[in-house]
């Protein structure tokens, strides 16, 4: 609501009937609506009543979002970069939560730093976004890395991708805090959501639409 | 240096004399230049060199700025947000770190969770800022309440101050990266220049002099 | 037994048979009995026996009290507190836990630091009270906020909901722990019950019933 | 101020400049002081200017309350149990704090669990307080048998005393945290003040005096 | 096989065609066998092949002892000291793991911390014993107490059961080892058997056996 | 006392006054005195008052005892291990107190693990002892290369000796409660008095004169 | 490909379609592949397009590798050493992968530290071995012991075998990080494949066959 | 003395006479010797005696070696990568005792991975090595990302530089042992004597010299 952003349930812990409710109270006042961390199977029951809206399995994102309302002037996008398969489901939670949010994005999955020269083939157009979303599993030094090479904010998202002394997602997350590059801040292991809800906030400042 | 930013040394754990040749290799490259986290009997040994540099005790952090370079035109500013006296050091080590990096900075220094009304009386000034550096020690739990009433980004910088079950800032940092506000991103415990650096350029972004 | 209170039983890691077994022992004692931590179906089993017990299936509570010896000359109230949906299974386990120890109880239960208005539009009623049981999880901010505008104990309860650097409800105890306001102490995490059976302890004072 | 209490100054990392003009600005206002966590020297420095000011070295607690204000007709009074020499600064923060607020105190200081006998022996004096606040370093297992012995509320303050495995006082707070006794809450690690400051509260619900 | 004891095997982890073999293959020497955290459908697998072997389900442990071998002149017998029914799984695997040991036990399963009396009432028959064998939960305060009382080795195990901050036996682990009583050792959480193993072995030295 | 034992002080955190006038009151009801964790200053102030007490530097130990209440017909020995220099002073006062508690001590002071060839050349007279307490920081894997090599009880002592991931000796003591050999019961980090205080219970047993 | 290795795939996690369509890219550059951490039911799938793969199911491998490449003329070996049947499958994905990888391999899987002659009676073969790849559970004492024995480099890969105060494995891991021998480095928990690469990385420097 | 290493001794916690007579004990069996972690005041009370050794202060390692046995026809290196001064003490402590090894180094003390060119810059020198020693603090992300460029093996030394959420090392020695890249192991926290040892192992694989 508040930056012209549509309004986010999360889905984890509520039954299907509850967020189909949520839904219909949401819509009823006009507004658009974002559901993170929803099945398919719970997606599917709010399907049938809302046909219109998408669903997108790999980012669990249920989303409506009023088309007419959409800024097609700004040319200005977020990167959002992982190394791969495995942090995709996190990486996706991202994307799809920016483009519900209304902002451009690029997605670069597959520039891990075990192979370094992937990311810098790609390198010019991420310096070109306004902001990266970084997102990182096992040791998580992916954001250090690309912080070095740009000169824009990067939210980093630690994923809890990996097992043993990757203490669920504990590894990524102390590298990200502990980056030696500047210009870089962290959110929640896992929190594909809150790393692109930070990057649309300053999307929305490069549009110089805040004015509420 | 990118994006017209000064060029910044990190003070701890080098001697007076090592920084005092940093810092004569950069300005004879017509460079600005920030020392942080220096201590007083440091800088003195500077400032016997370069009289002209201003050295801030609080903040620990030693400057200099050539005033010619300082863009007025633009009324933005970054907010620095704190509790008290306890979380001065960090909260000045931002607030000196923003301006050094050509930022306008407004300081809100008594507005904690335990007082709330003392940050309602503050919060339209608050909310008028570009984005906040929300510094918290002990149960960290300023961010989350500013969070919710502003709709700008927050980077959100935990300090050490406390003690037992603080366990030297872990309770602040967990409790900023589990916040159940949106738009709230963390740097590392104490870190007040991070949190500074990451606010300067969301800054630079609504100037919207990002043109490297 | 003592304080006039039921004797409790802890459900978990009990079989139906034998939570069945210790309600006859204590019925046939002729005192009032409250488990806790009950799931529905092994519930159902002791209903059969004693159709006159009440099981509140969100609170996985089943109680019975001689409701003779319900002391309605005293106002005074426990209020319960918490931020929305996901901490309501520890918060009615607090309030029902207080109604079978005798105490009149009031329910806040949308009124998280994310949104700071929807507490202070409730604080005075709050504030009568003569404890509050304050539940949150994540980052458990609320016992802070909600102990800076009252003047009575707080009992505060931290959850285990949330993910990632919540570590299972760690963060939320470490926030209340450290609580920089006064009049907080806290108990273990999801623990309803324990935050109820201190604040009927202080209800009862109240009540000045404790004479044994 | 708030339910007649003197205002409370947290002594450590304040200068003995800074806790004297904080002295100063609230007695020109005419309120009872107490300063917690003021080492001998800085008392000294405030005594000079207030020497009607008690300074209790063992609680490292400095303060000022107006006899005239003591209310003498009500008998109940708060316990404080500890184990022995090692966990004293604690319990007499707690004691002299409690007192500084208006509460009668009675010290049962050589009570710990290895030598069960000394607590029973006292334990009727115990149970007739109001409220207890029990510290305890190492094991913590104090509150626990307490707890199983009175049917007052407990609040729990875990020390630091220790060494190897206590972490700084974490194994005692973990004890206490999942003490098997109803009716226990618990504190920060050292936080005498806190356990005091809750207790206190208490005692004034038996006063009848929370009429704000 | 050392010491006259039966050869022991670890059944987690092992399928029950394995467990079978290993024990054929230790009867086929002619030795004793016992088998800990046995399932009770492998057990029953081994069963059909063993007939005369016994299975302890609560202690999930399947033995065999030649009785001819028993020792029945030794009077000295273990105690075995828990709380109540949430530790029994443990304190039986500690219980039957002493008896195929060839030691007299005695069990005492209702004596926990809260009820300080249900201890005392038993305290005289515990200290007669050699060597005592405590098992505890949560707080894990018991061995502190008993410890207090005996004046005989304590060998005490810690258990898992708990929640929140019990982190799954670390709670009772740390209060063990900083039990502030003398003559306290320590296993591993839910160590029923290697806590009955150490008893053995001083068993047998009062017994004078100890020949080897 | 119980068990012929002296009477023990801990005089870390006590002022040597302190610790003069508590073995003073000792000393006139008659009893041996072992004072532990005391340094050589505050030692010799009590030398002055007792010359006849004995103080070692390397274990930290002021104990006297009654030469005439020594039981000489018995043979039996506890057996000190460690691995070397470092963990000297932890092994010296378990050798010192056992000593004073009555025992006969053979050391083993050059036997660690990343030297095997050693403590087989020394395995014999180890293995002959009553009870062996072993020592061992770093990893701390001593006791379960021992406990496979003798059929008595062994008490584990782990060390903070150690940097890094060491965690002041979290390691050795996980090390130790994990081991996979039989008949290894552990004390508290840097606990010798405690590992000895253990030997010497089992030792009396041995001796048979457990008869209080 | 680098090194002559065959590309290796990282199983957990990817559907059996998503596996098989990597091997097929893989198979149709003409390079070898090695699958780890893949189902029978995953693998299966994948044999039925390549029937000359094989699968290993303990080691959780599926692995196909030119014959025609392999280089018998080396003599050299690895030995990979385990104490038991519980470190079994990271110890076979050790073996089986150095294999894959071209190495030779000599398996010494029952030598643990309780029993060290079982390790003595191997340690002449051992000795001989280029590296050693040493694979350990529980207390993860094995390495120091093997490494105070030869005087190759050694692997030490800690596994997540044990309970309770084993976490997971972290114990066995700090162990091993913490080794008083020297000439041991360590790769993360369970990882049996790093382990046996890191080891074929040495193999490849002994046959002089880096010249890539 | 095994692999023609000299003897080494750990000079931390130990006196200067200590360190002297057991240098003279070493010497008079004709053997080199190397003690790690000594200070300067140490190191000249052993210079005074042996004028001929080397003391370097940054390594804090003082050693000597028999020059007549060093081996100058084996052309192979070992590089020692890092980020900055910060890490310089860690990267010369395994330097120098490499070099005191026999091996010959190169030093790349200036390619962190928060300036990746510097890095690239240098690549082709760093992968001609046989084996890299990689030393980062921080978030030791600079070994997975060296590990990505090069295909020999790397020993990774995480160092205990940084603050806050670094807690003195642990989040380097995580993100090294999560490495995505393969062929890194791990030693301890700052234990750049054990990084270099163990590259000096592999050295003398490539030297083809391992004949004991
Ligand atoms: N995937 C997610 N991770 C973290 N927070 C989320 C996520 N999705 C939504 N949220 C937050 O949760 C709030 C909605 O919570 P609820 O009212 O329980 O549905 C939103 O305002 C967001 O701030
Ligand atoms: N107070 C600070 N906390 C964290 N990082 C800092 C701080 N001050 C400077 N830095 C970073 O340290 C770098 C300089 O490090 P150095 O070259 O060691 O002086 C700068 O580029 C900053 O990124
Ligand atoms: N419940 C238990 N907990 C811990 N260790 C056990 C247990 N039961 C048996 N053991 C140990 O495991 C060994 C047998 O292991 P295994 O050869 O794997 O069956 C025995 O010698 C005991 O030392
Ligand atoms: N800086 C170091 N860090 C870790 N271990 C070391 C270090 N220096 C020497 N060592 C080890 O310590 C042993 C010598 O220990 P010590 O006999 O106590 O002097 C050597 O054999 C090395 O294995
Ligand atoms: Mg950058
Ligand atoms: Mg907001
Ligand atoms: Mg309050
Ligand atoms: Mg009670
Ligand atoms: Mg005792
Ligand atoms: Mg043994
Ligand atoms: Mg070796
Ligand atoms: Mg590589």
């Amino acid at each position: 609501k508040r930056q012209g952003f549509p309004e986010v349930v999360y889905g984890e812990g509520k039954t299907k009937e509850q967020i189909l409710s949520i839904i219909e109270a949401i819509r009823s006042n006009g507004n658009d609506v974002l559901v993170t961390r929803i099945s398919k199977e719970k997606a599917e029951h709010a399907l049938t009543e809302f046909p219109e809206f998408l669903y997108n399995e790999t980012a669990q994102i249920l989303s409506w979002k009023d088309e007419s309302k959409v800024d097609d002037s700004f040319q200005g996008y977020i990167a959002i970069v992982c190394a791969g398969t495995s942090d995709l489901r996190v990486a996706e939670e991202a994307a799809i939560t920016a483009e519900a949010l209304g902002c451009n994005v690029r997605r670069f999955y597959d520039v891990g730093v075990a192979g370094i020269h992937r990311l810098l083939d790609n390198i010019e157009e991420i310096r070109q976004a306004t902001v990266s979303v970084v997102v990182a599993g096992m040791e998580g030094a992916l954001p250090s890395v690309v912080g070095g090479l740009v000169s824009h904010p990067i939210i980093a998202v630690p994923t809890s991708i990996g097992y043993g002394a990757n203490f669920n997602g504990l590894s990524a997350l102390l590298t990200m805090l502990n980056s030696c590059a500047s210009g870089i801040s962290v959110v929640n292991i896992d929190n594909g959501f809150g790393g692109a809800y930070n990057a649309a906030l300053i999307n929305n400042i490069a549009k110089g639409a805040r004015k509420q």
